[in-house]
């Protein structure tokens, strides 16, 4: 049995979140599975360097029309959230405590989350909306305390992120399969190249 | 007849070397005619902002490796230049003289330029390299001083990149086709399927 292949995101890509819709597929036509790693980019990476890139606000009317098309274009169902960008460590913590315990389920808690985000809109950097998420998926309020703001659960996240910036994840969605990096749902041909026929 | 798709790109980027053994094929199934239009990134763009990105050497360990990849998926002949990220001001200005007098021809340079460099490891900041490309499509010492050199063909190249900025384009290579925008040849099967269906 092959490894898993590593899926790398932060709750707050759109990119990430139209990955999510394809990549368990992709694994299950060449009998591979997935680890989901929430991870949370710009907040904890240390090997940050200032370059030159352009306007931001340029790319970022860029990204929100590209996504939009994206999703159009591979049928997902999607709308740019209101505030886009939004923090997502809570979420993210969240997501590792229930995952470790139980990876479907926290496969679960993380599609729910996007839902909210990207299809419905909801802010997910909002405990209300978390602790929503949570109680339909009958998590105690105690364990949500704990999984959200318990220092062994900011470990655990500060680990994952620790570790996706050792195996050179930068970006969201990131695969890592074998070693092997790709970066952003675009790969995923080439990834899937890679599923079907080794090392290229 | 359908404006032309404007195929903006940058000779030292690998992405931009790709995309052109692409989209001249991907128009003519659809119709289409491609401007070529050669720009200089990074080195007269006015809006530039300071952001918080990756270490860049872990970046760029990514996108040699990753133009490799992509090379080899898309059957693109091609070899990590050893002057990565050469100085392309003077391909871009002899391109753009010959382009404005003969498109064809221009195209013609700039393929051979983009060989010299992704093939043959030429490099292509320097005046030896781009002199014997263009001793080898009968172009005149003299004519080749002046489309490298004189300052209407400086202005020229200006002019290509502030209106490239003013357009939103911010990356190599960029496609542009009735205003719509599409960064990347890995938006190619996106913008293939704008130019069949139309706007979605």
């Amino acid at each position: 049995m092959s490894a898993p292949i590593d899926f790398y995101f932060d709750f707050a890509s759109p990119y990430g979140y139209i990955a999510a819709q394809q990549i368990d597929k992709i694994a299950e036509r060449h009998g591979r599975s997935v680890t989901w790693r929430a991870i949370v980019l710009d907040a904890n990476f240390q090997s940050l360097e200032r370059i030159r890139i352009p306007n931001s606000v340029m790319r970022s009317d860029y990204i929100r029309r590209d996504a939009e098309r994206l999703a159009t274009f591979y049928g997902v169902e999607y709308r740019t959230p209101s505030n886009l960008g939004a923090h997502t460590e809570q979420a993210a913590r969240i997501f590792h405590w229930v995952h470790d315990r139980q990876p479907q389920r926290g496969r679960d808690f993380a599609n729910r989350v996007m839902k909210a985000y990207f299809v419905d809109d909801k802010n997910i950097a909002s405990e209300d909306v978390l602790g929503a998420i949570a109680s339909d998926m009958e998590i105690s309020a105690e364990d949500l305390q704990e999984a959200s703001a318990n220092p062994a659960s900011r470990s655990r996240l500060k680990a994952e992120v620790d570790m996706a910036e050792a195996r050179g994840v930068f970006g969201s969605p990131f695969f890592i399969v074998e070693g092997e990096r790709f970066w952003g749902n675009d790969r995923l041909p080439q990834l899937e190249r890679w599923l079907s026929g080794g090392p290229y």
